[in-house]
């Protein structure tokens, strides 16, 4: 009985796994689209990202059923709900991979971004794919000292968020007020899925160690 | 020992409320503090975040007390797990305010909102601390009608958001990119309190019916 259920308990981090890998390959689809001004490209991501909330689901009542029907003891407990808060959190992820998507159509048949601040969102896009990327990892292994070293990838984020800002509201600036939402927006949903993807690795520590680390009370 | 499991799920739901006040206050004060650029009042609201955030714990640390104590049945389960994300968005929205606040802080002595666009931005805040208040009204009347009817003030919410674009993309748009990009940031702020609002009211329908609105499927 403890051993079916532990099997299960494992089958959702595994499906957080894979959903995980989802939302990394809908950030990539996002971006590219945006760089490519690629309105298929981005109608793909707002159109698959059902799948993503029906995987959500699917973690949900496994939890819930988890939850229930076993009667969990104190750190089992922990590691269910963290486990329905990560899927929480990974749809959420999925969500601002569509607003990206959503800007990019918005552009067609032009590109949102200027030439000029187009490395800093690359930028951002990349640091942002990355540490969903990594944090797959984390959910998968649930190797704290990785989850700590994701932690500090968001300081990068931070300074590509700056740098975007420092190049919009300079006097070089040309591409007019509509650009410059467009990155400011941008720069917000990609700095968002990063928060996601720390919080997420905070979360995984906690199930691992039983803390919360400090990083996770400040959010 | 039941009667005391529910007198200890009601204060949860009584410690909700409490943190949705608060979150209340705040959401009024950042506005306040935006529309008047009162350094002191940003503070303010940026320096009490911190009272909400461990509210937050304490529901937490309730929430997971009552899960491993009393191994409540599916209906209290769900309540208890609907609560400890209740409390998660609640915190979100603190935050959210905070941005409001921090936007504020940036431009004093100046105004962050130039007095053409103050008629919408003054609107999305009204609309959103509207939504906050009646939420909380909702997480302890935990009436379904009332509920409901807080997704349609959604509606008057998007409708504002695209006021607030057509206005700062006009030609006769005088204030410059700084001012554009607040304003956007600003109402994207506003639009995920009144978001929040809306999934917090969808979880109370959930909580007392046991099904999922329509919409809290589609967020």
């Amino acid at each position: 009985m403890r051993e079916a259920y532990h099997d299960q308990l494992d089958s959702i981090f595994d499906d957080l796994g894979g959903i995980c890998r989802r939302v990394q390959v809908a950030v990539g689809l996002a971006t590219q689209a945006l760089m490519t001004g690629d309105s298929a490209l981005a109608e793909r991501v707002i159109s698959e990202d059902i799948e993503i909330d029906r995987a959500r689901e699917r973690v949900e009542e496994s939890g819930f059923s988890l939850l229930s029907l076993q009667q969990p003891v104190a750190g089992d407990l922990r590691t269910i709900v963290a486990a329905l808060r990560m899927v929480s959190e990974l749809e959420r992820m999925g969500d601002l991979s569509v607003h990206v998507a959503k800007v990019a159509r918005l552009r067609v048949p032009d590109i949102a971004v200027p030439d000029d601040v187009r490395p800093t969102i690359e930028q951002m896009a990349t640091v942002a794919e990355d540490m969903v990327s990594r944090v797959c990892d984390v959910i998968i292994s649930r190797d704290v000292e990785a989850a700590i070293a994701l932690g500090k990838d968001d300081e990068e984020m931070d300074g590509l968020r700056r740098r975007s800002f420092s190049e919009l509201l300079s006097d070089d600036w040309s591409h007019g007020v509509e650009a410059a939402v467009d990155i400011a927006l941008l720069g917000r949903y990609y700095e968002r899925i990063a928060d996601h993807a720390v919080s997420i690795a905070n979360r995984v520590i906690f199930v691992v160690t039983g803390h919360n680390p400090a990083a996770l009370a400040e959010q």
